[in-house]
């Protein structure tokens, strides 16, 4: 191993020892899972975002008695100095790496399902894609899976009313404690600490942009205003928009607010929001960052169209030029942007959401079989994890009592 | 008529006035009732808030047909001058006055229902109650109801599971332009504009307890964070906790807030909140306003054990004292304060709460008959109800071309 | 007297006890006060906004043993059952009454300063005015006045220069202690209080637009966003317009800002700000209010030539038309909104500004004879009142120690 | 050249570009220097923080003729990639390399100085301190300074205060565009996005302790409040403790806020605030970040006391632990946080210091001989940079008519 492994190693063990000192929610699972074994015997495969939470996340399965095979669910956001430190772990195969091509990316999915998993761990949905399109053969074998984002329910839904889902699935991103919690909280905080450490660009006094308002847009529009910010927020749906008013920030069609606009996020799940005409009525140097799980709503053609020039103007910004010099620039290459240019959520929030991806696939494990279909997260799951994350606070909150409870009827 | 109620006449005149003017929803609706007459040779009881705007209200159903019968939902909400300013109207027959008891109060309900309608509009759930208990014989002539509160649609909910529910009702206040809407920014902005006006006492550095962070818990507890209060909430719900938590709200069980509390907002909903141990615990001085439908979280028995004495302190308020000297201030005499100590919501949000029930209405009187059973708002009026409130703004929003509905899988 | 003034004073007596209970400094000043007769045998005019926590002050300053002779500020916000509540009190002569006229106002401040009094406390200017314009021979006794409003202290430093300054003024609004804390938080809320009360309309999503940045600007247009208002700030100076672009807010000039505003408040302390050309650009309906000291800020003569009709539309409330049919809402007549249209500042913030006012006259009564000048409030007097503040609060806060001292220079 | 040393060059060319395109103040300035060249055959010693934004200064004021000898202000905060790129500029010496010795650090600054400068740009006194004890020679050929930290503005007053001040020099710091916008808005900012890139941790929910509300402290304060978290203020002057329980943060003792706090950021410009009663209360895990020019708040020998071992947890954080097991971790090593753990202020704030700086700098070159002492800002360039801000941010402003500067007494 040369030096530069070496050190990418010791970074990585040291990013996951610190990960896994800030996730006690998972250490509590943890010694649970070593004693009770509950996917002792099971291949479980992950997609997801590979840097030291997931690591952490594998590592408590794995302690959970599965086989792990670990890839990644974005081309851009595996860090390569988990990898090294995830290297030599038993009944843990990684294939991933940072800056793979498409179709690299692609193979390693098919790579670890090639494993024929019990149980499936997924982000974006790019895994069941290939289990109904391409590997089908493999799926009488899967027990169920789990799915995080709102992009990979969404393309759920869609298999599901198509008759084509291949097993169970359980939204964990429908959970209360993911949407309200992660997708607020994690993605409004992770989504300016990665602008604000690959810009270095004051936000007090500039105007952002907001594309989209729900759960993660609102969370990003809240911490843009929290930095000073003067927010517009665009929307297809009339009652978010009310409520955007409502909450103080601006609302008009996108094409409109990007020509006095400094920062433009978007984060509707949709595609294609970056067209030609938001690009030619933009404000000279406006800064672009995705915080989707795709990188599909920056339409590349039309930035094709738009850029007579591209450079590389400082770490994770490139910036395209018109013919007239008017510049837009695009922060991590467009992919979603706290992770291609971040560290991903804070620590805690993950600790929340892969408690609920933990005790969800449990649930698959010890209620198989389970039909084909896509399930909610079970309440009393949701409600445990609140509850224990209100007691690693040290916070205490009322009950009911009888009188209450027979007064509203429960 | 004497000088008084002349006065009382022309004040109630001009708040109708004021609301009609700033009601540009119900404008537009009027023309709209005006010409089709959607509730020709209905009888339609209103039971509601009785102030400038609900009056716009009862005028717009009168206007679409309908004969009016009009009382209120709460024994203190009823203001004398919107009676005398509605007394010679046609068709509109007003059964309501401020401070009547409780059982002149439920008269009153029994009287307007005797008309046996066709249409009920309901708020709090006090008419259906009637209708179920003892006036069963005229439920067969009722299409339909709607219902606008938190606690009406809760207790609709129990009675439907029992199989009692003895027609249609629209559950208004599930409305996504309703809950999201009017229990946020209107409770939450009007709440404070009655607790300001009645007490003339600072709001920033002081401690508030907001009880319940529910939709109207969450205004409250975030205009009082505008106001410069520091807020602690108190739930039985753990998601709801840590989701105050995440706000930045502190959260504490409620009998531990209110020893440091300023302030205490009670809107749970329920019962028996203000205990003898919270009122035993609470800081000298504590004022105390209930934000729900009914001032049930206020035990009065409790009260009446705690204190030694009472008095009218300042118009609006009650200072309870103690064997000891300790003082509990009550705020418009527990019942829900921005009706009982202020004009109740601001104007324009009732313009939407307002145009959804008058729209819901219409949906009823074309689709009769309906089945017994609690309905949800039909999506198409709340997101009728946006779009128009945008507009009415000046606001345009996007929408989704095939492309973007496509990959949506809509 | 008849049953209207009975309940007026019963109101007033109610409303100043109210006060004097939430004004735990005034209370401990009153202890050490009547022990020690710092003003024993003075006579101390003061010209101050009438209402119920003024009144404590001035039954303060007379406990602490002078004879005090009291009139208003303004002619709009004497409260009348106030005064009546006040009418029999010894050593106590008021002359005021709501809704004088210009010249009424005027003669009732020559009358108290017919009195030749030894100590001023002084609100805008209008009594130093008066003894340098026509009443000098009275100067030779002043000891010393207090100013305590931003309008008064700009006068008073045009007097100094001009070299007509006929007495020691010490410019209370200058303590770090009021302009920091009342002028922020006590006007930023009272305005508020008082517009909300007034209009019953909605600030989430309104357009709010603050002519002047300075510290009572700064507290109204904190609020506005707290209450979930979108806020552009106009000003003349670039360093503070900055501050404000720097805080999330529009700025812009006051014409082009009214185009699109619900409400406008001024607050300046200049004049002529709400122009021909303001009231030709201004948004239909726009409300407008003032919360600086005079109402110049509105240029009555550009209302007079904008308006074919004049109504009142609501208590406290003229709206003005042109002849388009275009509306502009005037709140309280223009005098300042919080004391026109509301009960003034909140109780507590006024406890702190009083005690300023109270001991800074102490220091006077002590340390005469003062050479004619505008000097700051000593030092100790506003650091003194800050910890009493805390201390009633029951917050601690930490000191220096010795090797702290030395290392800051101390 | 190696490889490393190549791609820092190439990384500090790009950083310095990209500062360079988002400091328009600068870059308008430039233009005039280069034509009026206003340091023509002057040498001019600078000691700052050294990274891309500085070094856009640097390049400025050579390109005003200056002769620029160039170190660092802190031994961590200097960038070598930037030092890289600046190596074979002309008439531009460094002297700076990141974690040098505190000798050394010395020994550059000595070394820079002995060029015999007749204009000193500094930042934080030290260059100061050495013209003082060491190279008093020197001095009578020095125009002027200016200094733009609170830090080195107390210590200059002492020595001012001493009689021993060797020159005229400008505190820039108290110009009103800087220490109420770079204080507030950069620190605030940049102590954050530091903080966040560091730790990963999620600030919404957290408890956080602000030790001094100065300038900095309000603008770390109030963007922590704007990230989710609870704020407790710690302080020695009650007046600022009232403001901030006023603004609505929790005001404590620091030994007592530490209990519960999850993150502390000192900056009081003091000393050993972190004492061994601090570290003994401190929460488990409790995360300390200095945000004061100087690392003294940090007690090392307190630290060395306190903890049985450290390591180094993640980079840029060091991890104390005591015999008991509980730990603080340190971030940055208690260097000023923005800088030792971050980019420093964002690239727009700088552009309005340097600004400030460079036409104060002009101002010393147009006006010498200027006698020792402490100056202000020269009023007009406050007002001309704050001017300049608005108009590259193409926000317009009003201004004074001839009746209202009459009515003003201007």
């Amino acid at each position: 191993m040369d030096v530069h492994m070496t050190e990418q190693r010791t970074l990585g063990k040291q990013k996951i020892a610190w990960a896994k000192a800030h996730m006690p929610f998972l250490a509590a699972l943890r010694e649970d899972f070593l004693a009770a074994q509950p996917f002792a015997g099971k291949r479980l495969v992950m997609s997801i975002h590979l840097e030291a939470k997931t690591a952490c996340l594998a590592l408590l399965l794995r302690d959970g008695g599965a086989d792990v095979y670990l890839t990644g669910s974005n081309p851009l956001s595996t860090q390569d100095a988990i990898v090294a430190a995830l290297e030599d772990e038993e009944r843990l195969t990684v294939r991933a790496r940072h800056g793979v091509t498409e179709s690299e990316y692609l193979d390693a999915l098919r790579e670890v399902l090639a494993s024929s998993p019990q149980l499936i761990l997924e982000d974006g949905g790019d895994l069941i894609a290939l289990l109904i399109d391409e590997m089908p053969e493999i799926a009488p074998e899967v027990l169920g899976a789990t799915e995080e984002t709102t992009t990979g329910v969404t393309r759920l839904r869609a298999w599901e009313g198509e008759g084509r889902l291949p097993c169970a699935v359980f939204a964990v991103n429908d959970a209360r404690m993911k949407h309200l919690i992660d997708n607020r909280y994690g993605t409004g905080q992770s989504v300016w600490d990665a602008i604000l450490r690959t810009t270095n660009l004051l936000i007090a006094g500039a105007e952002v942009v907001v594309a989209g308002y729900g759960w993660c847009g609102r969370g990003i529009a809240t911490r843009a205003r929290g930095l000073g910010a003067r927010v517009t927020v665009t929307e297809i749906d009339p009652v978010n928009a009310v409520e955007a008013v409502m909450d103080g920030f601006g609302v008009a069609p996108i094409a409109a607010a990007v020509e006095r606009a400094d920062f433009l996020i978007t984060t509707t799940s949709g595609c294609t929001l970056v067209t030609d005409e938001v690009l030619a009525r933009a404000k000279d140097g406006l800064l672009i960052a995705n915080a989707s799980h795709f990188d599909h709503e920056i339409d590349r053609d039309a930035l094709e169209r738009f850029a007579v020039s591209r450079a590389a103007v400082r770490p994770g910004i490139d910036e395209y030029r018109n013919a007239s010099g008017k510049r837009v620039d695009l922060i991590g290459d467009g992919e979603i942007v706290n992770l291609s240019a971040g560290d991903g959520h804070p620590v805690e929030i993950m600790d929340l959401s892969f408690a609920l991806q933990a005790l969800t696939l449990r649930h698959i494990a010890e209620h198989a079989p389970i039909a084909p279909a896509l399930y909610p997260v079970p309440r009393e799951v949701d409600e445990h994890v609140a509850a224990t994350k209100l007691r690693t606070m040290g916070i205490a909150i009322d009950s009911l009592n009888d009188e209450q409870r027979r007064y509203l009827g429960l």
